[in-house]
């Protein structure tokens, strides 16, 4: 497996990380919550296994079996099963029974549930009868429709994206790709690596967005900063990349210091909503998810602010194909803040504000194709990562990294990449044949 | 100019159509309401020279002059004027004034409103002041939110779709392509030819619907039946291809027994509401436009019937970049219960549906192009087109094609292809590659 050697200098942000004190306080409440695991073996009563029947009639009766801390089956599915859950004790199973959006998370990740078999394609196939459960109508109706508790606010903003990007870049570059690229990868070629499909991923939507030499980009959230340098190194482009990441800006201004690039790439320590200045092409890879629904139209208001009269851009983002609240273990644990738009919402940011839509690509598979990889990568360092936090730590990560995958096959997630120009501008492109061959774009002539 | 000869042979579909009843009495209409035409010269009052000049503030002052029936200059615009415009009587600008949504068309056909220059020219840089007019403001507020008189039910359609398709297979057949085809083509490629462009455009939809041989295909909304003979000839799918229209209908009959096709073309005469039975792929190319957006749902609820596990569908149709209703003269006058849909409102279809959108295409400018060429063909038509119905009728149409294309031209109409498949569909394919070169398609396979 390829390591991050080249990218992990000696600079500042390459230190060994605190454990950011956000993301891991929470994840440590988990335990608390699971202080007493109650007993472990013996006296499972009829209320226990009537608890286990009412629990897998609740999630749409997947296709595992469900075993209690006596060892005895308490639910069998009617078809050849996937896989087995264990509850190892009673706590687990009223967590899971009472608090149907965060207790499975936090008793796995405390240790009192365990999944035996394929963790991906359990989560997979058990996510598919859950769409017909008496829970996702539940949560398709009143409960999905209950008000974010964020407000969208940039101290929200800051806030949230402290709490998960800042966890460390020690422990994102254990399992991430050489270049640190923290979303969906593109595999047109089945047998891609996840560092190939990474710099597809980046060519994808340089070409997409018909970068030239000499053009100026606005790049909103850009992570740990590998597509601005690869724009700017493959395509001659200049760049400002904004991000509020403390930790992922240092890093890649020191990259960009050391590699000699700080004469075409910019980072700056600031929001979206700050972005000043003209572009000829804005794009935003995976940051949407942190915007929330309420500030599209002022995202909208800032692109229309910033492209020229030719520009155009691209917003890269994990979605829906209809609208659903986030998953309430991964809002509370992992991505608090975080929102995944329908193609309808995402609208907000583009109608109100002059800007066409000309193109839209769903890639929802290559994201589970990229968590899979990433996932392995992932279990390959466990032991690295259990002496950065601790094992709540690593079975939290490991389910949210499994659940995303199985989530992105069942079709509950989408991953859209949206291409849009002012929509005045008649200098388009006549196809999409360039994207994918080394043909130039010939353009309409219509002004 | 290649005139469809071949395809019009000597059956009763080809026979020279009287004229549609509805259309041809809706536009007479316009003479009689224009039937007094007022003063031709002289008398020019302080009022007709203010009321023009509210006129042009009412439309964002368009790059025009405007001409009064007595010769006199009523209004020029601060840069240079691409076009003039005469009113040959009072009653022309007042209609114009009084009447924003019909005035002007309806006096143009009438004869009593001229305008030199080159018309789609003229219309576009008008159309692109009045964007910021406060009639537009007007009209993207309250007056735009008015219900539409229509209920979309199917006897609505039927009465609709009769007006505007049924006007006369042999009036389609003097500036429509050899192969009768009636919606947006395709010029990836600046030195197409229309029937090039119009091929183009078939392949790029099968492209997209990766049709086999074998497959079965349901299109809602067949016009005179061309695309259903270019899948099954080229593509090797068997096709059952709907329509409300009488006229389309019997001649795409015809053609199909003709070109002895009707072993894997067949055509139903029914609306898309009463389509049965499973399908491969789904395509609509030109149909939405005649839906209406009530009906939504239930199309995609159709859809979803039919549409077996791995199936592709594809919806073509004219749109908005933002919410706006149908201009009112051509809601008239040309298609009566016309509704073109931004991306936001076409998500009903869909996001209800369990059907998830894999990828749209704009081809706003192929649009423009396609009305450009059909305008050309018209013109040199027109003595022809004036023994079928008269003068007015003539100017009407001339209109309608030519603001059409200026619409296009300045992004008050978008054209969408939507692609889609069913939810948890994990057999797609890994790129759009496949739709620009000859490679085949590589598809996931996560089943």
């Amino acid at each position: 497996m390829l390591q991050p050697d080249k990218v992990r200098g000696n600079g500042n942000a390459m230190k060994p990380q605190k454990s950011s004190p956000l993301a891991c306080e929470a994840i440590r409440d988990v335990r608390r919550h699971d202080a007493d695991p109650g007993p472990r073996t013996g006296d499972v009563t009829a209320l226990d296994r009537w608890a286990v029947r009412l629990l897998a009639w609740i999630y749409g009766r997947p296709p595992v079996t469900i075993t209690l801390w006596n060892g005895a089956e308490g639910y069998r599915p009617a078809g050849r099963p996937v896989g087995h859950v264990l509850f190892h004790d009673r706590d687990a199973l009223m967590s899971a029974l009472l608090r149907p959006e965060t207790g499975f998370g936090d008793a796995y990740s405390a240790g009192s549930i365990e999944v035996r078999g394929d963790l991906v394609d359990v989560l997979f196939r058990s996510f598919v009868e859950m769409e017909k459960s008496p829970l996702a109508r539940l949560k398709q109706s009143a409960l999905g429709r209950l008000p974010r508790p964020w407000r969208g606010t940039l101290s929200d903003s800051r806030r949230n994206i402290h709490y998960h990007y800042d966890l460390g870049n020690d422990f994102y570059a254990l399992w991430l790709d050489r270049e640190m690229v923290y979303t969906c990868a593109y595999f047109p070629d089945a047998e891609m690596t996840l560092e190939e499909a990474q710099a597809a991923k980046m060519d994808l939507v340089c070409r997409k967005l018909g970068l030239q030499p000499g053009m100026e980009v606005i790049e909103a959230g850009c992570g740990w900063g590998s597509l601005a340098l690869h724009m700017a190194r493959h395509y001659g482009v200049r760049v400002r990349a904004f991000n509020i990441s403390d930790e992922q800006i240092a890093f890649a201004r020191e990259r960009a210091a050391r590699e000699g690039m700080t004469d075409r790439v910019e980072y700056v320590h600031d929001d979206y909503r700050n972005i000043r200045g003209g572009c000829d092409a804005f794009v935003s890879v995976g940051m949407l998810e942190h915007v929330g629904p309420e500030n599209y139209p002022r995202l909208g208001r800032v692109i229309d602010n910033c492209l020229r009269e030719h520009g155009r851009g691209l917003i890269h983002t994990i979605g829906r194909d209809r609208p659903m609240a986030m998953n309430g273990w991964a809002e509370k644990r992992i991505f608090p803040g975080s929102y995944r738009p329908s193609l309808r919402e995402m609208m907000a940011i583009f109608e109100p504000n002059g800007l066409s839509v000309q193109d839209v690509e769903n890639l929802r598979l290559h994201y589970a194709r990229t968590l899979v990889l990433w996932l392995e990568r992932f279990e390959s360092s466990v032991p690295r990562v259990r002496q950065m936090y601790d094992d709540t730590f690593v079975r939290a990560w490991r389910l949210y990294l499994a659940s995303s995958a199985a989530a992105f096959l069942c079709g509950s997630l989408q991953l859209f990449q949206v291409v849009f120009a002012r929509r005045h501008d008649n200098a388009l492109p006549r196809s999409r044949a360039h994207v994918y061959g080394d043909a130039g774009t010939s353009s309409w002539h219509w002004d």
